[in-house]
């Protein structure tokens, strides 16, 4: 069913808690109130209405209890923060109260206990990165199209059923705790500031402003000359600044809360300051100017790399750390959390804790595009927890990722992470079921980014697939969950959530492979494409390095030095392939195929293992998932078994193509007790040319 | 490499041993003389010819020995038999003396033993089918194109090359005993009797007679009125009769030893006796009468079967056995193994055995029409085996199938054995290179249908993949295989081979199932295929029933009594669910999906653990091969690997197809220890809906 059809049926969305619930449209937000709550609130807002009206209706303490939202300033709550307590929410903004009425409900939801404590969001700015189209298509997007734009004439009119779309998603986020949207692509088009569309923008920005959404919008740093009319963007002219200055001007008198730019400039054909032979520097800081006035936030992006014969891992912090300390207060450099993009694995981006002087925010993607995409279970937060965690030791031991992001290590004026939305027009948002699991873990990490990706798969478990066989599974009054369900269905899932990403690394690139995607789609393997004309760093081979005496890209001081960007003692251990972590073992070396791994077996082995584990583990993963039937409505029961029957298919596919090809040049045999390739090398590469041509 | 190719660089048969062995081209004729030897025959004629230079090139025995060849009458010899020794071959006939040498050596190559003995062949007639189109075409072909035919305005020439090729194949036959070829498709081109192809039908008789191959032809039974200018093709008229006597004294002014005809007749829309109100006995009779004063045979199919509301399995032998004894003594009847059509799995056809008055000849399929075709390693002897080796009862325990058309049981005039030939243009000649093991196993068999699928599977391994590195694996002194490539090569290919066709029946059709292939190509699975429009016996719903009760075909009392056709103690046997051999129960019953199996399992869990074990099965296959890889050549080594990959992903591709279809009726859940499929059954659906299309 299309979500145009459902939301026609839906009436309203906070009293929409009715409708069907198998197709996932409802998210985690499926809890229905049973008992009657006496809200005591003294002040009135439309957020507070929002927060009084959720507390109604999803109310599962006692009956007749009584709640009060106080909002009132307290030193112990900072920024978005509140104090939470069974009869109690206090805050010191309206939104916090919200955020606290959520914190609430999804405690009795879950089970959770409930004693007075104080939330304070980890990042000030929780932002999700729409790569949205003004035509509606969606970059990297695999769950239909823009919820907020659209082709063809009708495309700047709002409808009703838009509105209604936009307050649901609004919802999601704000139970979440994401407080920002960028509503259009990075890969931004000029269009997005003329007039029409800012007035759409404006009409969003009201529908989100009530649930603590701030809105923000990708720009193109050419648009002087593009809608302009201007010679030149140079954003050293002084008529360049003055007609940023205008647009900014123009665009909070429409939306005055507007959140600020996302800049992605001088990356991948993008225009950008050094078009005129300035720096990232003094682009990010003509547009923080103009922004600044109105509290408006620039976030430009470092995921810049060239052609060049630098090795594209070291560009970016080769690139930007030379300008640290020239941003002003309100830029801040927006850092993919890898060095390269995206992968299955990296290690962190190593200017992540350098740049001391500026504010720095992590880039994570939500939507699949390197895992899966929508076929592909991938549950996210195992690998954005692993990055949170990472040790820069930057500041000494203990300087993870969070604690160089999160402010608590550096005085940095303004705090944020971003995530790549995978949301689209899909009935379900997210086009898998499990899919919704990294929108909600991103938002919950975002909050808080100490939680545990286990702690948070529990949370979205109960919340998206308990109650809804039509008898409740949990026990209100308790609020537990029957031991039954927790045994038979919450632990194996969640097991299977937890084990997913391992497994798409195992299968797709494990020790530190990276980037061997078939091109442009990067959804199955292409180890072998290298088209002549095809800029070297946009290929495997560019990556992968596999030759006759080894495979693995050497970034120790023998080769690209990359290593040398890490803070020691890190730089000394990924630099000697005795200590270099297997995950990242090829990453930073190229080694003999019978290179002795540490469990004694040779590379070549280790490698076949992997891939082979790969591909068990997805078949473990469908015999989890039949065993829970009983547990899950028919609908996302067979949605899911269908795409993991897919995603095995694929696990396979992804094994033969690497082995197969990498075998052409290690030419050792398959451990025996390894199973056998099923598809054929010529097969794969034709398939995988066809697909193109078809693209 | 193509065949062509290949026979520009040779230079003449039977001095071609040099050629390049890899493609496979030589077949299990690769053994190399490397002793002289002293041959003394005191007659002369063009088949003792080729056996002196036979035994000249091949010789593996002591050098300088003396060998006899004697051709003398012994009434302990019979037919083309012969009696051997060391030194010694003795025959009535000359083309004994040729299967004397093939004998004598295959022994000295594979270290059999060599003492006196008499080898007598099972039955007379040992023939090809070749279901060869005169356009070049094969019917049910997988290994290229026609050696006979072709198309084009030169398509009646003869060329050296084509002389060439006849003669390998003529030599290949001859070295495992078969005799006879019939050149064309039975779905018969009446063209075949024009003077053109009669004319180049000799040609190649007059190159295969040395090598004791007679030359049979299929004919159109309404070749009267299409070639022959008459009104009518009736068997009774006195002008169609004459006009047969004419075209048969035509055939044997050419080919004074022309074998006779192959008919199929009134069967799958061909014409026939029945289109003038005859029998199939009047038919075959007249053809019989034309044919007798020559020496010439009619071979009548039975393979016939309407539309109609009868089984089709019992059809053949509801139209055969009232004709029984109304034959004339050169006529015999041609029974497919199984009542159905050369399924992975039937049961014998009851007319062997009970057609006590007339001729019977069995016709096996070689070509893997239903088998994976030239892609799957199916080894067919197995099945043969089994085959040969059933006991009808109809005159006691012990009334085998061989025993019932060898001449053993019955005083049947002739006897006979058909295969349907898996050969065609590739350098190969059968498309995969263990396809050549049920060609050599044709024959064989039909030398000897007491031999076992082991010994035969035995002999051609060493004869197809030994010596051929170069350097000898076979100690010819003692001729003795080394241990290693005994226990490591020859033990587990032999193994892979005999248990292939059980896996096939495991991964396609289990437990009795049959016909539930895909339409037209029979290659994969189609069990839902069923469209409106089309007869239904020739569908697949047709044969496995599935429904919400069960599955299977009732052919007991209940249902089509086909059982009844069976003698006793098979027909109480098959008859009783309980007694009934797992392996034909679903041919007989049709059983509830709860039902209880002799292991204790339901019959749905056991028809899944089926199909899993197929698929590991397949999976075994590829290990072993990848095992043995340092005792084949690359090219062949390479071909079979490849295969496998795709029989691997063929039978997960089965067994998900089977399974999902079938579990929309059972509706159980699939054993846990189950692997779980990885295709979506509507994804099958649809392929195999293009694939159709494609054709």
């Amino acid at each position: 069913m299309s979500r145009k059809i459902i939301t026609i049926f839906s009436f309203f969305v906070l009293l929409s808690f009715d409708l069907q619930a198998e197709d996932g449209h409802d998210l985690w937000l499926r809890g229905k109130g049973t008992n009657s709550v006496n809200v005591i609130c003294s002040k009135k807002s439309p957020t507070l209405s929002i927060a009084m009206q959720e507390l109604r209706q999803g109310w599962q303490g006692k009956t007749n209890e009584k709640i009060e939202l106080v909002v009132k300033s307290d030193k112990a709550i900072k920024g978005d923060g509140f104090r939470i307590g069974k009869n109690r929410i206090q805050a010191n903004t309206d939104i916090g109260i919200l955020y606290g009425v959520y914190e609430l409900m999804r405690r009795q939801q879950t089970g959770e206990n409930i004693y007075e404590e104080v939330c304070n969001p980890s990042y000030e700015r929780r932002i999700l990165n729409h790569w949205d189209n003004l035509d509606g298509t969606i970059e990297r997007g695999y769950a239909g199209s823009s919820i907020f734009w659209r082709k063809g004439k009708d495309s700047l009119t709002v409808t009703y059923t838009d509105k209604q779309l936009w307050q649901e998603y609004a919802r999601a986020n704000a139970s979440i705790g994401i407080n920002g949207s960028v509503l259009n692509n990075v890969n931004a088009s000029p269009a997005i500031l003329t007039a029409d569309y800012l007035k759409k923008t404006k009409e969003i920005a009201d529908v989100l402003r009530p649930y603590g959404i701030r809105t923000y919008l990708s720009v193109n740093f050419a648009s002087p000359q593009v809608i302009g009319g201007l010679k030149t963007s140079d954003p050293l002219n002084s008529e360049v600044a003055q007609w940023w200055k205008n647009k900014v001007k123009e665009i909070y008198s429409l939306i005055p809360d507007f959140g600020g730019f996302l800049v992605k400039a001088n990356s991948e054909g993008q225009p950008g300051p050094q078009d005129f032979g300035r720096t990232h520097a003094d682009g990010a800081n003509m547009l923080a100017d103009a922004l600044s006035p109105f509290g408006g936030m620039v976030m430009w992006r470092a995921f810049v790399y060239n052609p060049s014969d630098e090795d594209r891992a070291k560009q970016a912090y080769s690139e930007f750390m030379p300008l640290d300390g020239q941003f002003r207060d309100n830029v801040i450099i927006q850092v993919k959390n890898g060095p390269i993009d995206f992968q299955p694995r990296e290690p962190f981006s190593p200017l992540f804790g350098a740049m001391k002087k500026t504010s720095v925010m992590p880039e994570l993607q939500i939507t699949q595009e390197y895992l899966g995409q929508s076929v592909h279970l991938v549950y996210l937060a195992t690998m954005w927890e692993e990055f949170l965690k990472s040790d820069t030791y930057q500041e000494g031991k203990g300087s993870t990722v969070a604690c160089c992001t999160d402010g608590s290590l550096f005085p940095q004026k303004h705090t944020a992470i971003a995530g790549v939305s995978n949301i689209g027009s899909d009935v379900n948002w997210c086009g898998h079921p499990f899919a919704q699991s990294n929108w909600y873990a991103f938002g919950r990490l975002a909050w808080n980014n100490s939680l545990s990706s286990e702690q948070i798969a529990d949370e979205w478990i109960k919340l998206t697939f308990s109650d809804n066989s039509g008898e409740s599974e949990i026990d209100v009054e308790n609020s537990i969950y029957s031991p039954d369900w927790q045994v038979n269905f919450l632990q194996p899932v969640k097991q299977m959530m937890l084990n997913s990403r391992e497994a798409a690394v195992n299968y797709m690139m494990p020790l530190g492979l990276h980037h061997i995607f078939a091109a442009d789609h990067h959804y199955g393997p292409g180890p072998w494409w290298a088209p002549t004309g095809v800029r070297k760093d946009w290929t495997p081979p560019y990556y992968h390095k596999a030759d006759s005496i080894g495979i693995g890209f050497d970034r120790t001081a023998t080769g690209s030095n990359a290593v040398s960007q890490y803070q020691e003692p890190l730089q000394s251990m990924f630099s000697n392939s005795q200590t270099c972590p297997d995950i990242y073992l090829l990453w930073f070396h190229h080694l003999p195929w019978n290179f002795i791994m540490k469990d004694g077996q040779t590379l070549w082995d280790e490698l076949c293992y992997h891939y082979d584990k790969g591909v068990r583990q997805v078949r473990e993963f469908q015999k989890t998932w039949d065993q829970v039937q009983r547990y899950v409505d028919s609908e996302r029961f067979s949605q899911v078994q269908t795409k993991l029957r897919e995603q095995c298919m694929n696990a396979q596919v992804w094994k033969d193509a690497c082995l197969l090809y990498f075998r052409q040049f290690s030419k050792m045999p398959f451990p025996n007790d390894m199973e056998r390739p099923v598809n054929n090398l010529e097969d794969l590469i034709k398939k995988d040319e066809q697909s193109r041509k078809i693209k």
